[in-house]
């Protein structure tokens, strides 16, 4: 079975493995951060995605990116279950009358694909392919429900993926096909729910910060752009390196307005049936793969956070000598690193037929933490060098401590990411007390602006609509769920004039 | 958050907790197989899925089920990895051209479902929801491919599903949206190719049959029953308990046809262009799911295997004394022995405010393996009764041993399981020399009849279309992958009389 050793668990995402490899980016992330991304993206650089693929808006996963991708997965669905809820899966088509009756989805119709036909004939009535679950779920919860005993009702559904006919699309940003993660959960009372939303966003400070090193603000949005179908719309929005926020979840009040129209109702204790409260939360999978792409690649490729890199280290073989039993004492000590590493980390011994500076920069490009470098001296003095993807360092030791130098390496990776993420974004989000001011900072470096604001409530929106205009684009991403800033005494609306009532911040946004 | 303490991980799949409950079972696996197949996996049994769904054919995977089929993916995954295979994930739409390309595909098309709106309009060509993945790996496949260094390429897909409008259906036999999984390898020889379906073997029988306890049997299938696409089709059939055959698994050999029709080639070792050999394989996880809740359960519910049970055992206070220090020591006790099982097992301490009765009939219906009941007096001495599942057995043991004697307890029930379900496919395997003997056998019990048989290639398909018409339904499923039996001298062919060259399998079927 020969055929099966060049390609072990973790090898992935590298197709043409023998054959020449990727061209390697051109563009700079600091320049040029739009081709940047499609380069690190593509062909020409970690392979993340293949866009050949023959429907526009439609592409494939690679492996490389697959296993990232159900590495963000495993994360919240191990926060999700810890949290009490329970997985299922729904169809992937939902009947027309179903989108019909919440009529605050008909905003989803014009980007609804439709299946209309099956063989020759054509459907009686057409199913949309699912845009996202609420309404198909809770036309079910509603036979689910008869009871308080059967609240609060949490469930989810992972590792599906939904579809909108985007105009525009971009790998990990905007796809007519995505991948989808939504809770969909059920309380008797508004006070249950909003402790749901405080939980939610735990999930996302665990996840999105401590796994990944993704920093965020939590934000309220406006009530001009919330989700229709909610009383109240909360994100969670990062800001990529060109400056524009990317929204990595959301988690609405849906307050009984589905319940209204989907006649989810309870006996409650006292005997009378209720109206219950409900709320759904969806960390943006693609969203989340965008920001580790985007935040914390450099013009080598991507540098991915311990947590959900398919590999925390690889060992390249530095075999220049010509000498049989240099090779031979180099491999054998590469298997027993490998053997050793494998205990408690994601390891893979790059023995293929290329050079050390053709695998380092292929593992560089793909992001792998960790890479050990074994030539003649290592193995003879029982050594391994360690070389770290960031901070960019090297070093040399014993093999007695292989396991703790690699744990202490990925613990420094991980903070390395944390502090520079940290840095860009508290470096661009910015004050601003005028449209001028605003204007200029937007126009600049983008990023966020916090401006003193008259309202997020429906009469804000004609300023919101101005400051858009204006900004050429900027929109109000709404106030900080945690703690928001308070406007001071004597400040005014950035657009109107009128007194603010709200610090809110402003981005330009995907 | 008192609410939360309800539902814990793994409780699931009882939408009325606290209300109602099932109403039980009340077909007899025996007598009418159907009946109680679907009483076991609707609201009445065991709650597997929710057809009440309002898209005809497609169905909810209610929580204790979709755990399940997690489990068995799970299996499949680890088991595909550990033998090379990438993980990766195309789009759910097909366009038509690639259907067309491939003239065998064209056998799905009546049952192809077609999107063919986005919003108000009209796509510019439809797009099929995948019913298989073949024509949209393979034209991807054709550009990854460059040279031998490329060979073998061994990619596949999980947790994804499929859609045929199948006229009729049921839970998890046949459905217009099924769980699927499939492999899709590349090699350089034939000889890498057969290696592999061998390998396809070794994971059936490492999951199918050591871990879920399912008998098959590996077939060839004949010419005129393969996939069309295919120059051999191997098929795991195994036998459900109205004595039809279950196919749970097809692993194609699929030669050089779609290299031919996709353009896969690749440059040899010797500077030759060549064309590669694929193969595929998919475990039918819903056929899976059909033969675990068929062949395993009984008149009560469910009974699982250890491996994919979302719980190994649950815990039931037994609190009939109206002391309150009773009821507080056994609530003690009952958590003392959660955290201690929970060491090394999936276990659930069922506290819901219901009859110790209840609880006993719920999770029999569901299939959990042990059940640990604590009273005052085991409370009091330290001791825990476990009830196993099958064979239905109690007996009390000392705190001190509970792990040990749970891992016992789910070591004899996987045993017994694996002991009955190959009771049954022995008991329900027999021979005939003439199609008299075959009718007489079919009629009474179905399950598998081996009989002299002229021909698997193309000119034996008239012999099994009389066979088929003559017993009723009963197909010609192939002849043993591994070790088939051979005619004795003499043997004819039960339809045509002409001297035998196969012994073959015939069956009733799905």
């Amino acid at each position: 079975m020969a055929e099966e050793k060049d390609i072990v668990a973790g090898a992935p995402g590298l197709p043409s493995r023998g054959s020449a490899g990727t061209k390697g980016i051109t563009a700079s992330k600091e320049k040029d951060f739009s081709e940047w991304y499609t380069q690190v993206c593509t062909e020409q650089g970690a392979k993340l995605v293949d866009i050949r693929y023959n429907v526009q808006g439609f592409v494939v996963h690679r492996p490389w990116a697959f296993r990232i991708l159900r590495k963000i997965y495993e994360l919240y669905e191990k926060e999700v279950e810890a949290d009490g809820h329970e997985p299922y899966l729904f169809p992937t088509v939902i009947p027309e009358e179903n989108l019909l009756k919440e009529k605050e989805h008909a905003g989803f119709s014009p980007d609804v694909f439709w299946v209309t036909m099956a063989g020759d004939e054509k459907l009686e009535a057409p199913l949309a392919l699912r845009p996202t679950g609420e309404t198909q779920i809770y036309p079910i919860y509603a036979l689910w429900i008869r009871s308080y005993n059967d609240l609060p009702l949490k469930g989810y559904q992972s590792r599906i993926t939904v579809f909108r006919n985007e105009k525009t699309t971009r790998p990990f940003l905007r796809g007519r096909e995505f991948m989808f993660f939504e809770t969909h959960d059920v309380f008797r009372t508004h006070e249950d729910a909003m402790a749901q939303i405080s939980r939610d966003l735990g999930m996302m400070k665990r996840v999105a910060w401590d796994r990944l090193a993704l920093p965020f603000i939590f934000f309220q949005r406006p009530q001009f752009d919330k989700f229709k179908g909610a009383d109240n719309t909360y994100a969670a929005d990062t800001l990529m390196p060109d400056g524009k926020r990317n929204q990595m979840s959301s988690t609405h009040d849906l307050g009984q307005r589905f319940a209204n129209a989907y006649g989810l109702k309870y006996d409650d204790e006292d005997g009378t049936e209720k109206q219950p409260h409900q709320t759904c939360f969806g960390p943006g999978i693609y969203r989340h793969m965008a920001a580790l792409i985007g935040i914390h690649g450099d013009d080598t490729g991507l540098i991915l956070p311990s947590a959900v890199c398919p590999l925390h280290a690889v060992i390249v073989p530095i075999t220049f000598s010509k000498k049989p039993e240099d090779a031979k004492a180099v491999e054998e000590f590469c298997k027993k690193a490998e053997k050793e590493a494998a205990k408690e980390f994601a390891v893979k011994f790059d023995s293929s037929a290329t050079t050390p500076g053709f695998k380092f920069n292929q593992w560089e490009m793909l992001g792998v933490p960790v890479r050990l470098e074994i030539g003649p001296r290592e193995a003879k003095e029982g050594k391994v060098t360690i070389a770290l993807r960031a901070p960019k360092e090297k070093r040399t030791v014993a093999f007695a401590d292989l396991n703790k130098e690699i744990r202490d390496s990925l613990e420094k990776l991980d903070s390395e990411l944390k502090a520079r993420a940290e840095k860009y974004f508290a470096n661009n989000t910015k004050d601003a007390k005028t449209l001028k001011e605003l204007k200029d900072i937007i126009e600049k470096h983008r990023g966020f602006v916090r401006v003193p604001f008259c309202s997020t409530g429906m009469d804000g929106e004609k300023c919101a609509d101005i400051l858009k205009t204006e900004t050429l684009g900027a929109v109000v991403c709404g106030t900080g769920f945690e703690n928001p800033e308070k406007p001071k005494k004597g400040d005014k609306c950035v657009v109107c004039g009128k007194d603010a009532r709200h610090i809110v911040y402003t981005a330009k946004t995907y």
